[in-house]
């Protein structure tokens, strides 16, 4: 049992967030004790502290999902794991590969910083089985941004759509899973289209290999046009709502349409026949396994992919952090212990 | 050359239905002429003649799509036939494996009886790879169900949905494909769920192999308090429309939605959170490829699956079996010539 | 902590397999504690005992990998199971889904009744998550064949290998897997192969749904004959050696080849031009993940299948069950406590 | 019909190998004619000169299978393409998408230069579907390298293997399919090792991004050295004969061996326990469809790749191009007409 200073809340509402001291236990017999050095926000992360989303959470209940840090002890049966290790955490503790965890009545829902508890903490203890090795060639600021916005988009274009060099590819917007998806996509060769209200954003987002621009209102149209009429073999949809007509609109015969947002509502609305006709897969991505966020780890060492990080705060600044969050980044904010 | 009777429409709308004499032309090289032996009717046979969906059709137009024949002339360079070989069609000419013909801007929807000319006539002659081997053990009545009811369940559970034993596969309604989805997986072994405002129909597909028999509508919920939350691996769904809604919410976790039809309407609607969360494939089948057709054939012939045919009409009958297919009937209407 | 009997060497070699007495430790927070209702036995099992096939066994060692059981305590973060539920085991502890564990340097072999303790045994202690609930349609017995047995005919010919309907499967002599893969291939719809060199099996092996006999030499020409040249698309090969040369001939262009058995050696030889041309996928197959063994729990529940057991022993007489094995039963030997 | 000229054999045996006047038709209703710009050798190409390989050559009889060229006049029938557009040939006419052609007893092996006479003719004339658009950025030089050897090692890594970032990719040799290997797994972000016997080619192909170069002998054991036992997602073993043994030793758990070449001889040897206990996907590649080379030209033009020519001759220089063949070029040889 060692002392721990966290970020937490005593109830629903952002307001309530503030520093604690806390009780972390020693590791069990399967556990590990991780020193966070660095955690990184979702917009979900917020969600849940204003609203709940139906969670079972318990107070005081600290937010956050995503962190990188140290192991600093490890229970007798851990032999993934020495103290020392540098380490990241995995977003659906327990998902270890293949098929999701839950059922239709109880679909999977059960994340760090939800359900669980979150990591926004100098030190957590956890099932080694939640984590898996840092990447070598990132800090942990940068090995922090994986868990869930790197792994949604490589489970997206990768693990389920096996992207490959040639492929078009549509990403809406320019979010953290989106500069996600524009750098695994330009890493496999892609043929890459972003989507955007902001100019700014557009020309930022072309300095990371997407080569066609296009606003954010009417991009199936141009996108077709772009294509010539074949459309995109993968979308990154976002925005779900009315927006997916968009989506369906756009991919080509045989293509992949991954939701993975739902910024235009939570009822998909779109054309029967857009589906019937091309025939294409459409698979919502609810982040992902273990060993996709390994895979993605060994690409991200290989290709050197270096994590979109718009700015980096302090522990004592997470108020900071979550504001900036509010106003739209262009890449992820990371907290650094 | 030589002269044919064949149903044709001299303009779009039912009513100018009739015999009309017509010439066919010696088979090409690469063509076979083919004595139509039978023809199976499907509602989208209607909907052409009616409403011609947008397609470039010449007049007289021959509707229909799917026939069985005999081989009768073939051109100097066809090797897959020769004359007095037994035949089926395919539905949508050229689409012989793999990926979809076509673009986002113009899917691909040139079948026979649509864009192409169509089978209701005593002769045909088309290419040779419009066509494959009649499966051995039907008549000639039980092979032309095949090429489009017939294709649409197995490419929906068995190509695209590798359908395996214990699967929970969930039917809507009793019409022609799924009738057939009905069959082949109970040839595969699942546990089969069926829906249908007629209480009389359920006994009867009950008698095909369905187990659990379910309400039109709220089956969803029913279909989970059968299955204890777990939900369907499989759903065949006919609705479309807002009746998609129930197929996300019913689908089980990673399991399949193939969308075949749209009785509901064509615009759909769904829940986000069932597609994130659950991470199903969503999918339209459009009939399918010529390959997997003769992968049917070779299933129908080993597993010795009977077609339900609901009744056969002679040639002359043409009209009265239109009629029929306006009745909803239980299993294929077919004509023979 | 409690008392049991079990079966156990004290060195390597079978002469010493005799029953102990031993103390079972109570179940850790992750662990249940089983009686065993019946064991049923592996070729292997005497392999790992008469040389523990390079294995660090710690003596006494228990062996045998596959039971049935009733859980009779429950560690206290156990949540799968509770006091009373029927259990089968898992071959391959740890392995619960997707990508096999291990590297290439040391491959996964970490079974039960082999690195892990067996379960020849009153009474175990193993991890909550080396267990799967029983089929509701067996008893213990029947249940105890599928971990091993049943599971590597399941993985070669559904979970890898997406039989379907109508494919012709060819099935190497009538040992355990076969007889798992004849009744699965059955439920699926497939037209089936088998070889033996004995007459009498092959007539009982005809009666679980085999309609093609085959000569036990020689079998790949007669094959091609009944086949008229097309192969067969799933081979399982439990020969190996030069034996593996016949699987390569026999089968289809882009068909399967999986590799469960080395009966006639551990170096293979074949035909590269086979493998070349016809683009087969071959694939060994070292039994599977938990996932794929809830699969087949449910899909036996679904089709009704019934584990072929030759014999039923009694606890004391396991020394008579695996002199049975040397003689080659039809079916499995299974051990009810 | 047209005259034009074209290397041709009279019989088995290169020195018969000289040019030759000829009629070439006129395109029939589905065909076209082609001006050939570039043609491209492959090893085969001569094996087919001195053996026949076993196929029903008929002399005069032109070699070589794959050329780029435009089109100068279509048949009535022929959409696909236009006079002045520019192609590239299929290496295995008629094979469009999916399953291979053919059976266990006849398996596909008809390809241009082989089974169809060959393209070292400065006019063609072929159905249009033995052709494809050709890449916009390259040359005919260029274009005329993709369909066999390009299209090899695309199938082997991206359309059968689904090659992703960060794997680990085993190429042997420095041959044409290998060169394209380490391009194309570069483009897909792989971690790249080579095998050679030329401390200088190894130089070389360490300049297209392999980044790990290794000795011809020995090379597994190196491997996993280097990978620390995890050896390699992907092996592309040329070699076949006994060097087939080290590829299997190479493999990773769950990886995949591509097996394109005989070099060691056509009977196979391998270690049955590396088959078993690593489970990879074993798969002979013999180049591969009409489709993929539609992908891999997508791909060639959306990443820029560039293929490795080792030197070009003039039309008159067939003799010297085939003799250099012989000396190991680095790199592909092509003759421009």
């Amino acid at each position: 049992m060692e002392k721990t200073r966290q970020w937490s809340i005593s109830g629903l509402g952002p307001q309530d967030l503030r520093i604690r001291e806390a009780i972390v236990s020693a590791p069990g017999v399967d556990e590990i004790l991780v020193r966070t050095e660095a955690a990184s926000l979702n917009y979900r992360d917020k969600l849940v502290m204003e609203t709940g989303m139906g969670l079972p959470l318990a107070f005081p209940f600290v937010p956050v999902s995503d962190m990188a840090g140290i192991v600093e002890e490890v229970g007798v049966s851990v032999t993934r794991f020495r103290p020392g290790d540098r380490v990241i955490s995995t977003f659906m503790p327990g998902r270890l590969d293949g098929k999701g965890i839950g059922d239709a009545r109880n679909p999977p829902y059960r994340t760090l910083g939800g359900f669980h508890p979150g990591v926004l903490s100098e030190l957590v203890t956890f099932p080694a089985d939640w984590f898996v090795a840092a990447p070598k060639t990132l800090d942990a600021a940068g090995g922090s941004t994986l868990p869930c916005a790197g792994l949604t988009a490589w489970m997206a274009l990768v693990e389920s759509g096996h992207l490959k060099a040639g492929d078009k590819v549509l990403i809406q917007g320019t979010g953290g899973v989106a500069l996600f998806a524009v750098q695994i996509a330009r890493a496999h060769g892609a043929d890459i289209y972003v989507t955007s209200s902001s100019e700014e954003k557009l020309q930022r987002v072309r300095e990371l290999g997407a080569e066609h621009l296009l606003p954010r209102k009417g991009w199936a149209d141009r996108l077709l046009e772009l294509t010539d009429g074949y459309g995109a073999d993968h979308v990154l949809d976002i925005a779900g709502g009315s927006g997916f007509a968009e989506a369906l609109k756009a991919v080509a015969v045989g293509g992949r349409v991954s939701l993975i947002g739902v910024f235009d509502g939570l009822e998909l609305a779109g054309s029967a026949p857009d589906l019937l006709l091309k025939a294409p897969v459409v698979q919502g991505v609810s982040v992902g396994h273990r060993r996709a966020l390994e895979d993605l780890v060994r690409a991200v060492d290989t290709i050197g992919l270096k994590p979109v990080i718009d700015k980096r705060y302090q522990f004592e600044e997470a108020g900071e952090a979550f504001a900036h969050l509010d106003r739209g980044p262009f890449g992820k904010i990371v907290i650094e212990f």
